[in-house]
């Protein structure tokens, strides 16, 4: 089983899907490949129905989208329970986890990962003043606390157990350490927000994730 | 159980899941809630956590977001098999169905559905020419294509039985309807993209969703 991603550094819908196989226990590789050459791009092209990373790569079939994958492998692994096994929860979970597969435009696009803007490393920015960003991230933080409230008494993730939602805002955790933003300008009134927010970065998957993209920094 | 959904004649995520919600055979209203004025959108937001619709209020919850939903329905209604029994169709139809949940944004902005471009009735528009728009169209009949020859020997939907895949096209054709996009012109040799159109629009329950949409104007 191969998992073809993009630049670790940057490619924040490709470390979803490897969290999510890492906390499945999936014996897996990862392939990491760029797309700023053309023939990189020729080549993705060939690799990728849709042009776009992750894909995974499993018995001869390939499955793209980091929710298809996720779904895969919560499926595949049922007792990693990757979605929360009560039933509401999982509903729950699953509306999160699309709301962040479909959503959030401003804060994708005013906070982008990319080369010079970097998951990992110590290089930080600053989040410009937008009334769309301002939005989502007052949603995030409305989310956040109120399934922290409801599912988060015995332990830091946003369903009880870890799930493919805390995958899915893994990357968000970064952009937030990323653009230095104050989550408590933006409706975190007693920190459980940015609490949230630690926890997803000191994940070790994450660190290790984050490790090996610095590595391959000249 | 309740799904909320915006205008009918133009609300293409709140179509997806009432087809889903049909074909599972579920005993379900749907309200239809607009988002014009000041007042309308406050009551939205009262309603909604995300802001959006659709919404599924069920068992005391509110389960926001088109595809969660259907993954919930998928769980709740497993015989109606609204995702192909077949894992490697499934894992594929999932694919499918997330590209089309976060992509084809040139077709969402530039062939976009609102009061003036309605999903029903005989009003019909012209696609701007725009090199993304060709793409996503390009990327369209490619999938369709692909899937049909694979799995559509027995029937006229993209994963062998009708799948909730079928139901995030259906906005799509009543998009090539309305804007009279030619799919030949995009690659679709054989025709193959162009009846895979024509069966979604003949679906009766895509049929009965038009006709209370345009019950409702003036």
């Amino acid at each position: 089983m191969e998992l073809i991603i993009g630049p670790r550094l940057y490619s924040t819908w490709s470390l979803r899907p490897w969290l999510v196989l890492k906390r499945a226990g999936a014996d897996f590789t990862a392939r990491e490949v760029s797309y700023r050459t053309e023939e990189q791009k020729a080549e993705l092209r060939r690799l990728s129905p849709s042009g776009f990373v992750p894909l995974l790569k499993v018995d001869g079939e390939t499955i793209w989208d980091t929710l298809a994958i996720s779904e895969w492998a919560a499926e595949h692994y049922p007792d990693a329970h990757l979605w929360p096994v009560d039933p509401t929860a999982r509903a729950l979970a699953r509306s999160a986890t699309a709301e962040m597969h479909s959503g959030f435009p401003a804060l994708r696009d005013l906070c982008g990962m990319g080369p010079d803007h970097p998951l990992a490393g110590e290089v930080r920015s600053t989040a410009p003043s937008d009334p769309a960003l301002d939005r989502d991230l007052g949603r995030l933080v409305v989310l956040w606390r109120q399934m922290r409230a409801r599912f988060g008494v015995n332990g830091p993730w946003l369903f009880g157990d870890w799930s493919i939602a805390d995958a899915f805002f893994t990357p968000v955790a970064a952009r937030v350490r990323h653009y230095q933003i104050d989550l408590g300008a933006h409706g975190d009134v007693d920190g459980t927000a940015r609490a949230y927010v630690e926890a997803l970065l000191a994940q070790p998957d994450f660190q290790a994730w984050e490790k090996d993209g610095l590595a391959n920094v000249a």
